[in-house]
This record gives C-alpha cells, structure tokens and sequence, in this order.
C-alpha cells in the first residue's frame, strides 16, 4: 500500500525548506535585535491547561492525546470499562485524554510565566517559533499543523512596546520585501463606541457590519445593522462612523468627537494618537500603517492596541500577521496584574504570499545549499577528493563528493538536478598538477585552477 | 490551580534555549558543509505508517491522537457506540485513532522518499531536526518529547558515505568540543558469527554477554552464554572473540581467522577493513574509533556498518549518536533496493555532557542575547532612544530600550539580571552633545562616546 500523510499536514522538502528558513532567519535575526528572547514549550500541554481559553469553537479543535496507559492495554473488556467510567466521570473523557497538542504559542507562553514568575526579570521579552496543530477542515492556506512565530513582552504598560513591534514589523517586513498594509485599532476605543450606543454586547456586530462598506454600501450597511436589532437612534448615531474615511488624522478627529462623553474611549484615542504622533519617530520605511476601526480581532483577551497585517498586493487576503495587547492574559492561571502586548508573524501565510509574488531572492532559488561536487573516478581519486573536501569544508565551502564511481554523464546529471553551481573534475592530470578542472553549471565554461584559485571562486557563491 | 506539564516534557528557558542553539547551529552547519539537505515532515503520521515499524515493544510506546470527530460530538451515546464498533472492528481502535505522533525520523523519511521517489535525485542526502514523542516511563535523561538531528545519504552503497559520516561526526564533536569515542561495527560480521556457530537466533543474547566481560570477567561471560543455551562447543568456539583485545588491526586479524568459512562474515571485514584504512585519509582528528564486536543496535533494519558514540569523560554514559547502514529500509513501503546510511545525533543527551562537563562557550552562557540597553528617562529621552536604537539595530547590534521611565536603580538591575553586558545612560546632557554615556557592567567602568565609538565597542561584543 502507498504511504500517505494525514489530511491537512505537509511534508516540506529541501527546495521549500530553503525558502522557509530564509523566513524564519529575518523574523528570528529582528526578533533578537529588539531584545525578544528565545523560549520554547511542549507540543503537549495538559488538556486543563488549553480548555476555555479559545472559546467553544477553539475548544472543539483541540487535538487530544490517548492516554498512554489505554493503549499499552491490549483487553478490550478493560477498555471498554475504562472508557465508560471516564465518560461518566467528564464529558471530556479526562481518563482516557489528558493531554493535547498545543492550539496555539500564547497559552502556553502565559503558563510558563505563571510557572516561572519568581525567576523571570521583567519586563519580560520572549518569542517562540514552534508548530501548533488545529483540528480544523483543511482547506487551501488552513492547515492542521503550522507554525507560529510570536513575539511578546510582558510586565510593561507602556506603548513604547508597541511602537517598538510596528519597528519591528516595518524592518522585518522589508527585508522580507513584502508590500504590506498594517492596520491598528484599539480596543478600548471599540468599548467607547458600544458605550456611547449603548450597545455593549454588539460591538462585534457592529465592526462587522461597517466594515462591508465597500462591498455593500451604505444602504447595505444599515440593513446590516438593522437586521442585527441595533436601533434606529443608534444607527443614526453611528453615522459619522460609517461615514469614516481620510487620513488618520481625519479619523481621529471624528472620533475624538463621538467619544466625546467616554473615560474609555477617550483613553483609547490617547493611545492611538501616540503611536501615531511617534510613527516618524521609528521612521517607518516600508509598511502602510492605517487606523481601521471596523478591527476588532476575534480573541477576547485584547484590551489595548490591536494589529493585523496583510499583504497590500497579491491575490493573497488572509492576514499574515496579528497581535495586539491584552492587560491580563496570566489571570486566567491566576496571577493577576501582567499587561503585556505582542505580534504573531503567519509564517506560512507570509511563503504563500512570497511564493505568489515572486519574492524569495535568486540565491536561495534552489534545491540544494552545496556550492561544489568532486567528481569521483575511482579509488585512488577518491582518496585525493575527501583530502581535497576537507580543506574546502574548513573554509566554509558546501562540498559534497559524489559517492559512487558512476559515469560522468551521471555524476554531471547529479549537480544539475540537484543545482549545484560548479563541479570540479579531478583526474590522474589533475592530481598530478595540484589542481581542478572547475565546471562552471551555468555558462559551462571550464578552467583548470589550483586551491587558492578555487577557494576565491567558491567564496564568491552566494548562499 | 496552578498550571504545570504534563510528564516528561520540559519548557525551555531563554537560557536553555541559547545553548541548545549553540549545539543545533553546529550540527546544522556541518550537515550543509557535507551536502545533506533540510527535510521537515508532520508530527502526525497515519498510524499505519508506523506500527510495525519499532517491534512490540515500540508499538506500544507510540502516542495516539484522537479523531476529531470524535471529540467534535458531544453526545456520550454516539461517543460510546462509535467506540464499542471500533473495538469490534480491530484491536488498534482505527476508528477512535488514525492518527499518532512520529516515533522517530527515520521512518517518516523512508515514507517521504516512497512518496516521492520519481521527484527525488538519488544519492539523496537530507538533515532533518525535529521532535520525536515516546509513551515511555520519564526518567532522569529520557523524556517524553525530545529532538533527534539526523542526516542520511539514501540511494549508494558506496563506503565513501560510511567514511564521510565519520568525518561529520569528528569535525562536529570536535566544534562542540566533547571528548568522544566512537564504536563501530558490522552487522555483516554479526551475521558472520552466528553462521559460524551455527546459533543465528542468538547473536544478541552472545553480544550482550562479551560486552559484560569488563564487569563479570571471562567466567561470568561463559556462565551467561551457557544460561542463555549457547553449547559448550560454540562457547569454545568463541573463546577469541571473548579475548579480543588490543588495536583494531589485532581485532581484524583474530575476526579474519574466526571468520574464515563465512562469506557474509568475510564481507563485513572488507567493509571494516576500508574504514579502517581511510582513516587517515579523512584525517579524524578528534573522536577516537574503534571496533567493538559487542555493538550490536536494536533496531533490526541495520544490515551493514553500525556506529554509537559516547562520550570519552564524565558520568554521563548513555549514547549521543547512533546510527548505520540499512539495505532495505524503504522496501517496508513497497520500494526495494535502496541502500542508505544515516546517524542521529542525541541532541538532549548531548545537552546534558556538555552541561556536566561545562563546554558551552563564556560567550553563550548567559540570558539574553542583547548587547545594549538604553534608559528611559521620560518621553522626550525616548524619541531619541528609538532613533538610536535604530540606527545600532541597523548595524546589527541587539540592543533594548527600557520601556518604563523608571527607577535608575531598577533599569540597571534589569541588565543585571539578564546579562546585558552594557548600558547607555541617555539624559539631556548626552541628547545635547550626541554621545551617550556607556556602562561596562562587567567592570563599573564608564566613558562618554559618540556614536561611532559606541558602535566600535558594540561590535567587539562576542555573539
């Protein structure tokens, strides 16, 4: 029977590994520059740990774990029994799984703070770049094992981490050279505008709602609202709103106005104007950065600044990137008081996009990371060959040396497919005169070289 | 309730996380020095793919997942009736679980290169660093989740694979610096032993009791060959095998004459013999090798060269590298033919010699890998710490900015704490002539620079 690999998963061979690497590499090498430490956890948590944290949607796509001892007992009568017990005992079977996979990097993130509290120095900078696994329909761009890569500061009030993650994604997204859009909102502001309605339990509607201007127009937008049960005073109230375009300024001076009457909501527009009077203090280069006040961000831990990032061309509409502030994510395992914010780059989202747009660099374009092959015609040249190797190795050079004594119609075939850029070809002669006949794969040319000669034209390869 | 993990798992710390860094940085290296390319697979595998693979008792250590449509449905009838039908229709419970953890990365690997046969270039060579998840009972050393780092060469039966394997391994242990001793044998002298002695059934019961000859002496080796139903004749016929000693030439030439009827005996030194002779030829520097005919490895797909390394010095006795030659790993998938060799680096274990022994680097023993804080001494300090803080990061300086305006006392306990080697002090004065005052925190000693004497000094940090 042909192998397979479960629904929703992947392989990533070496030509796709490149490229991911060459992500994770900038995200990882930004992460670093702005402080953020490494930190990882393990792909189980106990199953107390995860439930009721991601609502009862996330609940469902938990991945559970078998219990060891179930499976280790071969009795089917004992399992039956087991398993009857346990269904008696939860309804989430807790005898039969007590761990699962982890759903996502920020749970676990706020339980090792917890867990660690007494010996972390805070503020505390972490990032995290590890799979998580979701039991959701596969479909193009969702996938039941992918990576995050997040980076979060905990312990600080102050908006100079947020100002200091928009740096962070201006700088990462450039070198990555991904034209993108960010959006930011406050929540904050969002609780001001329910206030003001009066309408607390709607605000999601609401954002909804406004947020299909485009699509559906105004008209379309009131029906919207109007299906929704949100009153006609109301409606009438969140004209200005509806109505809301210009430039960020613009936008904040219309809101100051309909929040007027709001403590919260006014603490929100003071928030956002200082990232927004600071953004050319980080000078930003590379990205768009908008207010959207339609932004809410499902999760309902958020209770400051909020942030998604999507990539402004391209087919490509999911959002490649999200984060935003929460004020007391360790409270849920009880400890109170720890406000943090931080960002999560969709890392698999962001290769699609790449891969769309044709933006991963020539270089790393390939199959294979080997700059040389050493051509192998028996055993006395192979012998030269592992000396030669080497010494290639010991300067930095990606050397391989082709296995077998094959025809060299093979070993050349080999390099091709494989795209590496250069052969050396060495024969009795060649060993006689201390040197190699190097094939270049691209032009075709050859020239006969010694080691030092060598050594410069490989160091000249890009990686 | 205070959270915790579940058994046998670990979170790695920022300072953990450094050093394990350290070790997968090196190892990365060399397997792209010697040509292997990266290979990622899912964490889950059918369960199909996997039973079979590792003997009963690796069957049984192999962690489950449950099907999410069974934990999707919250009816405890239908939950109990799909379970009760699955118990009917086989043992492995398939309806309750298809899905389970991989065990290892070699099997995922075979599996890939079945799947992907046509597409592949053969010799393929690919590194793959990943978790592994075993059901067994956690112990000092033994985890639950832990990572494997292989590398193998699939597709050659060339010996110059073995050879180069070894150069890996030496130029690696040498760059972590662990005194190492590397044990090799073949399993086509085992093979070879058995035959002459007549007793293929019990070639591991005959290894695993001359390997007792250090502890039990010769009398206690003959006492267990005998309780292990080894007649007195093969006994005695083993008698140079349960002596050999000395170089590993001397060991050739006893194996040589105890061999001499057993063609695939015979086969198994000539491959021993050709490592044996190119030693030189790759220079081993580091490691030291040699041949012990008690070597056996588990696991039963070897078939040719076998290899485990130790470390030479400390307490620390378990294995940090396994691995060898196998004809036929592919052929449980249906492809036959393809011989390869690989090693797995125990990258855990390996964590755990260095620790005992103290071999990770000043330079990587610390928290945070940060080089630089900048006080915040209040908003407009600020502005001018982001724009600096840039212009350092654009130079590839890890640098931070205290995000809080607070205490002196408490900002430069946070550099303290995590290990940041300097701090600049920015007030009004410094802001008024651009320098900033910078603080070795090793020595107390402090100087006022510019920015391109600070970024001398910034550069001269040790990564």
């Amino acid at each position: 029977m042909k192998p397979s690999i479960p629904k929703g998963t992947r392989d990533f061979g070496p030509a796709e590994m490149q490229k991911r690497e060459y992500i994770f590499n900038i995200i990882k090498t930004n992460f670093k520059l702005f402080g953020y430490m490494p930190l990882e956890t393990p792909s189980m948590e106990n199953i107390t740990t995860l439930t009721g944290k991601y609502g009862e949607e996330g609940d469902q796509l938990i991945f559970k774990i078998l219990n060891s001892r179930i499976h280790e007992s071969n009795k089917k009568e004992e399992l039956k029994k087991e398993f009857d017990l346990s269904l008696e005992k939860s309804r989430n079977s807790e005898l039969l799984t007590e761990k699962a996979l982890r759903y996502d990097l920020t749970v676990p993130f706020a339980r090792y703070v917890v867990m660690n509290h007494h010996s972390l120095t805070y503020p505390f900078k972490r990032y995290q770049i590890q799979p998580v696994w979701r039991a959701d329909k596969p479909q193009k761009g969702r996938y039941r094992e992918f990576y995050q890569c997040d980076a979060d500061v905990i312990g600080s009030n102050s908006l100079i981490n947020e100002l200091e993650l928009l740096a962070m994604m201006d700088k990462s997204f450039a070198e990555l050279n991904i034209p993108v859009l960010i959006k930011f909102n406050n929540r904050k502001v969002l609780s001001g505008i329910a206030e003001v309605l009066n309408a607390s339990d709607k605000i999601i509607d609401i954002t909804v709602a406004i947020d299909k201007l485009d699509k559906i127009g105004k008209e379309g937008v009131v029906k919207e609202l109007q299906e929704k049960g949100i009153n006609e005073t109301a409606i009438k109230q969140l004209e200005p709103l509806i109505d809301l375009s210009g430039s960020n300024t613009d936008k904040v001076t219309v809101l100051k106005t309909f929040l007027v009457n709001s403590e919260i909501g006014k603490k929100g527009i003071e928030e956002i104007e200082f990232l927004l009077n600071h953004l050319s203090t980080i000078a930003i280069k590379h990205v768009t950065v908008e207010l959207d006040i339609t932004l809410a961000r499902g999760l309902n831990y958020y209770t400051g600044t909020i942030f998604e990032a999507k990539a402004n061309a391209g087919t490509f509409t999911p959002s490649i990137l999200g984060g935003g502030r929460y004020d007391d994510l360790t409270g849920i395992f009880g400890l109170k008081g720890l406000s943090g914010v931080g960002i999560s780059f969709g890392i698999d989202r962001i290769y699609d996009v790449m891969h769309e747009l044709n933006l991963f660099p020539e270089s790393i374009n390939k199959v294979s990371t080997t700059k040389l092959l050493l051509t192998n015609f028996g055993e006395s040249e192979q012998v030269h060959c592992i000396g030669l190797a080497a010494k290639l190795r010991a300067n930095g050079i990606n050397t391989e040396i082709y296995p077998d004594n094959a025809k060299m119609k093979k070993q050349f075939e080999y390099a091709d497919k494989k795209q590496i850029p250069f052969v050396a070809v060495i024969g009795s002669n060649e060993i006689a005169n201390n040197t190699v006949m190097l094939k270049n794969m691209t032009s075709g040319a050859q020239e006969e070289v010694n080691f030092e000669a060598l050594l410069i034209r490989m160091k000249g390869v890009k990686d």
